[in-house]
């Protein structure tokens, strides 16, 4: 079931790698069948060149895992809530690239500059606040989809109108009505932002707040730790 | 018709991809044959790696299309005025390569920094005005050619000494007397801009004019989107 | 024998080239198998395209030569030291990959400013003072490794919490369980160095102790050069 | 003759593409064999993918040609003069690599600020002055190679200890005992000057002086134009 989209949910992921935009298995893109509400995403820690359709992994919106023996990427949680929250998306990927990160690791939103943005977001790429101690520590995943959408809700932005956000100390994620789209729209994030931090200049570098950098470092090394197969 | 013209127009095309100056589909060549006024360029919306001979539009410089089934670039009143108004011209070249457009988005010319500037450009590429609201919304594209006529007639600057030009919160538009010829002065104008980008700092992003915001944003997603088959 | 070690300590080194972190052959990974205390290293002043498993180095933790007919690599006892004083080692990573350095260069630890980092390193990369006079003169790899586990100790920081060293003026070291864990965090810290870098600025450029220059220009070039073949 | 000098030299060139350090047609590398004095270097203008043994051109110290059939690259000059000057170069290459050509537009000198810089150059890669316009009017090409030699000779700086020199709103040459290491050479500095210029800022672009800005689009494109076939 659900091969075409499939298909091009591995397609999407792979091109993360050869575009440039992810290093080691720093990203991941996801795709939904709204008819079934089935989800198709990227295993966790499985590296780009040998991923097959087989390894990909399909769940449903509630994170029931209808099919795939690997785990699924450790960001499910996150692709999940805002497709229960903006039924327009058909796709979403999630990067670490590095002009975007840059911009969420200072802080700042992205204006539109030039036409280049105005090609593809109708407005500034919004700053997601930073999860609290609470939020970060009980279910920190799902929370980071709830931070964006409150965002994008408070400031009445359409998510197909401006399909990007920038998590603070984090890093972006972009989507669309395919998970294509959503890839497509991580390569223009990231030149925006590339042509932005060539520009700017910040004298002191940010520190991430310490109960975020311990719950990263502990989700892929600590005693519970979630993330790979 | 015109098949070396073809081949040569399509072989540019694809160096924009290869050679990294654009990213998706964010660019076109055009070339002319001056003896029937007839102009060769690139599909809209069509990648580079798949575009084959037969998907090149052949367009009179009025705009009449003489040949192929699929949509001329968004951009192609510009390629045709400037063809218009320098009859020295034989192809035109258009891309978003991120250190030139850097530059346009912060509204700077380029000036003689180095001897790899003066081997292609004798003088300061220049930087060409912003369209205004009327102009953005009556016939955006050829408007873009016309300012940057304008531009070059009243500075007395011959389109062929300086084969480049810089559009405020846009892009860079460069040309020759080949289509190949205006792509190596693309890759010319990216390498001294690169120099310029890395050399310069400002404080502060620009801001894109509202309409132009919006007149981007519509022609790609509007309900008269233009762009793309 | 360590027919699996070899392999491995051979694919990291030849991804040190193809993944961009070393130029020429500026780079370096090794392996250990504990219950040997045996070390397999790259060769001295080999190219990555042209080495095979059995140009690859193979000691014990003094500095014998166990197998293997080429000089090992001029960086081996700084190796040596860092497996004798970290007895959780399984491999080691050195390169000059350009951002890491260019923070080494400045002496500058590197901060943890977002998640990338956190998924790796679990507090700041450190800066490792360096050498004196002395110290250089006298034993210079073995003491480069000395005054990395003297920081480490020192500053209570665990080697695989935070695998990885900035050492002044030089370049950066860093390690892992295995040869390919030490890579990634290479390839980890050249990410979060690149972002580092293109956020800050210094108007002057540092000026490297005339002893250190001296020593580099002459393990290569002098009478006595031990690096390469 | 020459056979393996020629290889050497081929395989010089076409690795400053495949490098990165070199777009276009835009550098060149020479051998000499020192007993018969002849030189062998890249022909003017042509592609290096294409470019085989049978395009290089063979000249005496006095720059008559001796075989070849296209015009030597029109820097030969220069590397004749460098020839000429420093008896122990058996290898030249001169391109506009971004980083040090970033240098050299800037007016600045690259002091070493580390040991990717102190393994290749034995202290700072100076900066040569610009030619003044007479120097620029009569025989450029030549008196380029007049200056480097003489700071070299004022400044007392032996030529294989630091085998660098910026030019003045120009581009790098570098040397060595072999093409290659010449190549070589030009790696580290471009990687060195990467750093450089990553920590760098000027507020404004340098701007040409006009003799040199006219000489160098001239003799590309003037009535008397000397560059490529």
């Amino acid at each position: 079931m659900l091969e075409q989209l499939k298909e091009d949910v591995l397609k999407a992921n792979k091109l993360l790698e050869s575009s440039g935009l992810v290093k080691l298995t720093w990203g991941n893109v996801s795709g939904i069948e709204r008819e079934s509400g089935h989800v198709v995403i990227k295993p966790s820690g499985v590296s780009y060149k040998e991923m097959t359709v087989d390894d990909l992994v399909v769940l449903d919106l509630e994170g029931n895992i209808i099919e795939g023996s690997l785990k699924p990427s450790s960001d499910t949680a996150t692709h999940l809530y805002l497709y229960r929250a903006f039924p327009e998306l058909g796709g979403i990927t999630h990067t670490h690239s590095l002009f975007a990160t840059t911009l969420c690791q200072h802080g700042r939103e992205l204006p539109c500059s030039g036409t280049t943005h105005a090609d593809h977001f109708c407005g500034s790429v919004p700053l997601i606040r930073a999860l609290n101690e609470d939020e970060v520590e009980d279910d920190y995943e799902k929370n980071t989809g709830k931070v964006i959408v409150e965002h994008f809700n408070q400031h009445e932005i359409k998510a197909l109108e401006v399909p990007a956000a920038l998590l603070h100390y984090h890093a972006p994620f972009t989507w669309g009505k395919t998970p294509m789209e959503s890839f497509k729209n991580s390569v223009a994030l990231e030149s925006c932002a590339e042509m932005a931090v060539r520009s700017l200049q910040s004298q002191e570098l940010p520190v991430i707040p310490a109960h975020i950098l311990k719950k990263h470092y502990q989700r892929k090394h600590g005693s519970d730790a979630y993330y790979g197969q």
